[in-house]
C-alpha cells in the first residue's frame, strides 16, 4: 500500500514531528487535535492518533493508525469503512501492565497498607504472609497484553486462567475457559484480571450477575472502563463479592470528580497509567507498519480485525 | 550423631507438641522460654528454638538448631563450643523475601504513594511509570537468600550485582564483587538490598562510609538490624544519598516507640516479617536434619559454619 500523506495527532504531535526527519519517503502534518480540519482527510492518505478527532471522516484516507493498544475510540458508534486499514501500537503494554497488576497483587499479599496504618501508630504488629504461588488468577483476555500478565504471574507459581471468547489453549495460562463458562472459575479466584478491549460483546460485561459468581476476589481493570457496570462493581464490593477493586481505565476519563469511586476505601483510582505509550515506541510501531506497507506485505502486523474490534 | 532427648522453645513451642507423635524415637521436652531451667541443659542433647534461653548453656548438648534463617543470636557474644552441631532452617526464606523486596520495588516505580494522594484528593494525573528492567539492583549477601532475591529480579531484566566476601561468581547475579569493591557499583543502584547474616565482620558496616557512596537509591534491610547504623541510615536520607528506605530488621526489636525511624516520611517499617518461619516449615527442616543426623552423615545440610558466623 502506497501511503504519502500523513495526519499526526493527538497529545503526541509534538513529540512525533522528529517522524518527519526519521521517514522522508513522506509528507507529514503534525497539528493539534483542535486544528485537524475536515478537508485535512481529504489530503491525507493516513491518519495517526490515539482517537479521531472530531472532524474526523475517512475521506481519502486508506489507513489509519492507533497510537494505544484500544481501538475503541475508532470502531465503535462507527461504521468502519472496510477499505481503510487500521493498525495499533503494541509495544511494552503487556509488560507494563504485567507489573502493574503484580505491584498491585504484592502490595495486597504483602500488607502495605497494615503495615502503613500501624506504623503511623508506631505498632509493631506481626503477621505471616501468603505468598503468590497460593493464588489463583483469573484473566479475562488472551490477547498479547494478557498472555503477558499470565505469563509473568505463572512464573512466580500463580495458578492461572484465561477467559476468552474461543476458549483455545494457550501455552501461558494453565487453562483457558470460553465466556460461557467463566462463572466455574471466578469463586476460586484470588483476583480477577480485565484486559478485555471494549467492543459490543464487552460492553458492561462485567455486570451483577458475573460479580455475583465471585466470593470476595480481588478486581483489576486494565482492559476498558465500559466493560464495566460501574454501579454493580459497587454493589458487589458491598455484598464481599469483590473485596478490593484496583481500576486504571473508566466509562469517563478522567474520572469525574462525583463520582463514588474516588472516595470508597476499597477501590484503588489510578489514572490510565498501566500502559502508557511512550514516544519511542510509538515511533517504532509507526515504522515497522510503514515498512510492512511500503513492501505491499499481505498481513500488516498488529493489523485490527474490524469485524472482531481488536 | 545420636540425638535422644531435645528441648523445644520459644514462640513456637505449643505448635510444635505433634514432632512428639511424628518423631517417636526420641524425648521432646516443649517448654515456654521462661520455665526452661539450667538444669535441663544437664538433661538434653538437643535444643531447638528461635535463640538461646537467659538460662542456656552447653550442659549435655550436642546439637542446637535455629528455628529461624539467622543465627547470630546464638553465635554473637558466645564462645560457642565447637563439639555442639548448630543447624538451621532454610525454609523458603528467599522466596518470601524475595516477593517482599519485589513487592516494595514494584509499589515504588508503579508510585503507588503518588496515585493514594492524588485519589484523597479527586485528582487525575498521569504520568509514566519506569518498568523493572531499567533497574539496577545491588544485593549484599549471595546465600541461599540473596541469591533467590538475584534470580526473581533477573527474570524481569533488573541488573544485579552482588556483594559477598569473597566476590565469587554466582550464576544468580550480573556479577558478584567482594566487600571491598562495593563503592564501585552503589552509585548505580537504583535499590541496594541488604540479606547479610550479622556477624562480627557485618555489624554496622552500612555505614556513614558506605552509605556515602549511594546516590538516590532506595534501601531495604530484610538482613538484620545490627548491620545498619541507624543514624548513619537517617543521615544518608537527609543527604540524599538514600533516597528511600524499607526496614523490615531492626538493631532493636520491636523498634523503640521513640525511635525517629517511625515517623520519617522516607522510611517504611515492617515489623520482621519478610520471612517468616511456618510450623509446617520449621518442622519439616527440623525432622530433615534429625534424620541426616541419624544416619551419622559427615555433611549436616544446613549447618552453620560456626568460625563465619553462617
Amino acid at each position: 500500500m502506497d501511503i504519502q500523506r500523513v495526519i499526526v495527532t493527538g497529545r503526541m504531535y509534538k513529540e512525533l514531528t522528529k517522524l518527519a526527519q526519521m521517514d522522508t519517503k513522506r509528507e507529514y502534518l503534525f497539528l493539534p487535535e483542535e486544528e485537524v480540519r475536515s478537508s485535512h482527510f481529504d489530503w491525507g492518505d493516513g491518519y495517526v492518533a490515539f482517537k479521531p478527532t472530531a472532524s474526523f471522516h475517512f475521506g481519502t484516507l486508506k489507513w489509519v493508525h492507533a497510537l494505544g493498544a484500544g481501538v475503541d475510540a475508532f470502531l465503535l458508534n462507527r461504521e468502519w469503512n472496510k477499505d481503510v486499514v487500521l493498525t495499533r501500537t503494541i509495544g511494552s503494554f503487556g509488560r507494563k501492565i504485567g507489573e502493574y497488576c503484580l505491584s498491585y497483587l504484592l502490595a495486597d499479599l504483602q500488607r502495605h497498607d497494615h503495615f502503613h496504618h500501624a506504623q503511623a501508630q508506631r505498632q509493631w504488629l506481626p503477621s505471616q504472609q501468603k505468598l503468590l504461588h497460593e493464588m489463583t488468577v483469573v484473566i479475562f483476555g488472551t490477547g498479547t497484553i494478557g498472555e503477558e500478565v499470565g505469563r509473568m504471574l505463572r512464573t512466580f507459581g500463580v495458578r492461572v486462567c484465561g477467559i476468552s471468547r474461543s476458549g483455545n489453549a494457550n501455552m501461558h495460562y494453565d487453562k483457558v475457559l470460553p465466556m460461557t463458562e467463566a462463572h466455574t472459575v471466578l469463586s476460586k479466584a484470588d483476583w480477577v484480571i480485565n484486559t478485555l478491549p471494549l467492543t459490543v460483546h464487552t460492553e458492561s460485561l462485567f455486570d451483577t450477575r458475573l460479580f455475583s459468581y465471585m466470593h470476595g476476589s480481588g478486581f483489576i481493570n486494565v482492559g476498558r472502563g465500559g466493560s464495566v457496570n460501574e454501579n454493580a462493581l459497587l454493589g458487589a464490593i458491598e455484598h464481599g463479592q469483590v473485596r478490593k477493586a484496583v481500576l486504571d481505565v473508566f466509562r469517563e476519563e478522567p474520572l469525574p470528580e462525583h463520582s463514588p469511586l474516588w472516595a470508597h476505601p476499597n477501590v484503588v483510582i489510578t489514572p490510565h497509567i498501566s500502559a502508557v505509550t511512550g514516544v519511542d515506541e510509538a515511533i517504532e510501531g509507526l515504522l515497522e507498519v510503514l515498512e510492512e506497507m511500503d513492501h505491499g506485505g499481505e498481513r500488516i502486523s498488529h493489523s485490527v480485525d474490524v469485524s472482531r474490534g481488536y
